[in-house]
């Protein structure tokens, strides 16, 4: 198979960390007994924590990632005009380990102010997303590799 | 772990039904290796075909599910004002094998008229996503599940 893929440059880079800061909500994959499961989950850049996610135990993906922690998540621009297949969006590979809810609490609500209506409740649980790797697709056809070199703030 | 879901009613099954026949792309979760992978594919609901997507070889998740045909598919609505969050999505699980590209194509151009720019590129292949159970999500702590029979066109 031919590697359709283009070499990560800068504009890449910055592209792929912009999707990263600016994203509230992602699509988040997770393993339902080996198979895969999608569903949307709300979302916070956080300076110094990188990317979390905050989900109700009582949701089908906190069950997942209790059982086993490797994740996917999708995060786009905002939604624009034309067709969607043609906007940027990047794919994290990782996993989702528990992150420390009461640590990063005033960061994340000061992120995401609505979050203050449920951020407290017992069952919410913050993790963060560690990247392994990431795809960009920046349109049509245009679509790169990332490591974690490429993306520093999320991947450590 | 309580089970938050709500019964499943002729509502919910309608809202399910909607958000099928209406999406023009989702996210696709599939499997790396055992690990999820999660990307954007572009769809269209055909009548007496179902939910029908559209990949080209080059792309991750179609080397992904050549191997293991397993997958989930995130839907949804429009994009609308306010919190995402809130709006209704569906959690479709089940698998995507190869469906016939000659026999769908006038169904699938008359539905995506763009697709007709690389719908037969030899690279891209057809297939259905045969739901083998799904989950609603009507809005904010409103969860349902749905199975086989809540989506009679697109599960069998």
């Amino acid at each position: 198979m031919t590697d359709a893929h283009r070499p990560t440059d800068a504009e890449a880079r910055a592209l792929a960390d912009g999707l990263l800061r600016r994203c509230t909500h992602l699509a988040l994959a997770t393993l339902a007994g080996g198979a895969p499961h999608v569903s949307r989950v709300g979302c916070a850049w956080i300076e110094d924590a990188g990317l979390l996610i905050l989900a109700s135990d009582l949701a089908t993906h906190a069950a997942n990632l209790a059982a086993d922690d490797r994740c996917s998540a999708m995060v786009e621009g905002a939604a624009g005009k034309g067709d969607v297949l043609t906007h940027p969006r990047l794919s994290l590979m990782g996993r989702a380990p528990l992150a420390d809810k009461g640590a990063h609490r005033d960061a994340f609500l000061a992120a995401r102010p609505k979050a203050s209506l449920f951020y407290d409740f017992g069952d919410f649980r913050l993790r963060r997303i560690v990247v392994e790797r990431a795809e960009l697709v920046a349109g049509f056809g245009a679509a790169y590799r990332l490591g974690p070199s490429d993306l520093p703030g999320a991947a450590s």
